[in-house]
């Protein structure tokens, strides 16, 4: 018999969110599974790591299963960190992230906790898959995205991820049945427009409230936010290298004068 | 006479540290200073975005000279939003980000929140620049890498930069003319190894302090961790498009099995 693979799971919206119980269902069915999760939402909070303060971690069960259970005070990242280099003693075969409740397809993934969880793993060497719901209902439904999130975990263990990249899955918002497969793509080039909330304090002093308006100007067909609105899940190959290779010649044809 | 341009000048390490302050000194020689920065450190803060809690934004003035100064409770990717969409009025020329005190070379971009915020700019359509200096100290030697900003900046200003590229320039710890030159490189592939500082508060509840080693296993001649060592400024095109391109074939070869 194959020894188990063991999977740390994590996410951004807090141990008790629906999206991460599901995704501890669907991934103690395959292997060992330890979570560490932060204690509170983290959304929006990229790959921000803490170095200014202290981190605490609780052992605690928020629902029954074979899987252990960590609360983290930090960030997704922090978790990972921890998770890898202190609470498991030794490497994970997989971590996942998520079921994230909201879209981290195109820009999104840059402002994401889900994502930065996902990527610190990869950058420690660790294969990792970020998974999202176009729906942030908390009550949304994640039964029916567990087939899914099943075959595209088993895929990445048993076919191995390409070195240094991890995987960006987002599901479409439909009803069962009417998610009409799975489509590896690109980041869609879009980003957000912020529109500022203005008001007054009840001592008069100004605050903001930070909104705004996604705006998807790829008409591309192969990528995320396509495959998305078509009924497809998305699958985005993501890297931690941000060189822009194709740019290197042409600043070099820069003159520095002094 | 051409008109001068509208430069943003943010950073993470708070609106009153040294390393702005030499920013805001070279940038008011090319052109029309806003400063919008964080109101206290953000280091570590990756990408993050305030939005499950309320901004407020100061008018203020730190140092003398003809720059506008706002000050910001939020990040430095928040920083970025709120002058390009509400406090200046019209999309800036540039934005310039640090000098940080610290190094964001190789893997460090990721964590980073002065890059955070010239990659928010980038994202919005305007140019930026990240600057780092290799050296946390307060009182750091900014004053012999001024030439060096304000040629980079020209060159950005002169030559336009790559679409969807933003710069990350690093300063080699250097004494005043030690430093080799200016070269343009890949991000070197690297990682921290964490270590985590376990200690028992008064109260007997164990806390953790992040920790960690630096790692380049990158021995490439053409890294910004290699151009570093040798005394170079490194130069690194930065994009925020994380597709990993190539692997987008590998990845349609796998079978998703229901």
């Amino acid at each position: 018999m194959e020894k188990k693979p063991l999977i740390l799971v994590t996410n951004d919206d807090g141990i008790t969110a629906p999206g991460i119980r599901a995704l501890i269902e669907v991934m103690t069915g395959i292997g060992t599974v330890v979570v560490v999760a932060p204690d509170s939402p983290q959304s929006g909070m990229g790959h921000a790591i803490t170095i200014n303060s202290t981190l605490e971690v609780t052992a605690i069960k928020v629902s029954d299963g074979p899987q252990k259970e960590y609360q983290c005070s930090g960030t997704p990242a922090d978790c990972v960190k921890l998770a890898i280099n202190e609470l498991m003693g030794k490497k994970p075969d997989l971590c996942v992230s998520g079921i994230n409740h909201g879209s981290n397809a195109s820009i999104n993934v840059i402002y994401s906790g889900t994502m930065s969880a996902a990527i610190e793993a990869g950058i420690e060497g660790v294969p990792a898959i970020g998974f999202s719901l176009l729906d942030y209902d908390w009550d949304a439904d994640f039964e029916s995205l567990k087939p899914y999130v099943k075959t595209i975990t088993e895929n990445a263990l048993k076919n191995k991820l390409p070195k240094d990249v991890v995987l960006n899955v987002n599901f479409p918002k439909r009803p069962k049945g009417e998610i009409q497969g799975i489509k590896i793509c690109r980041q869609a080039k879009a980003h957000w427009v912020e529109k500022f909330d203005k008001r007054k304090s009840p001592m008069g002093r100004d605050y903001y409230w930070l909104t705004g308006e996604f705006i998807n100007e790829d008409r591309g067909e192969d990528t995320d936010e396509a495959a998305l609105e078509e009924g497809y899940i998305s699958i985005v190959p993501t890297q931690f290298d941000l060189t822009a290779h194709y740019a290197i010649q042409q600043l070099n044809s820069w003159d520095f004068e002094l």
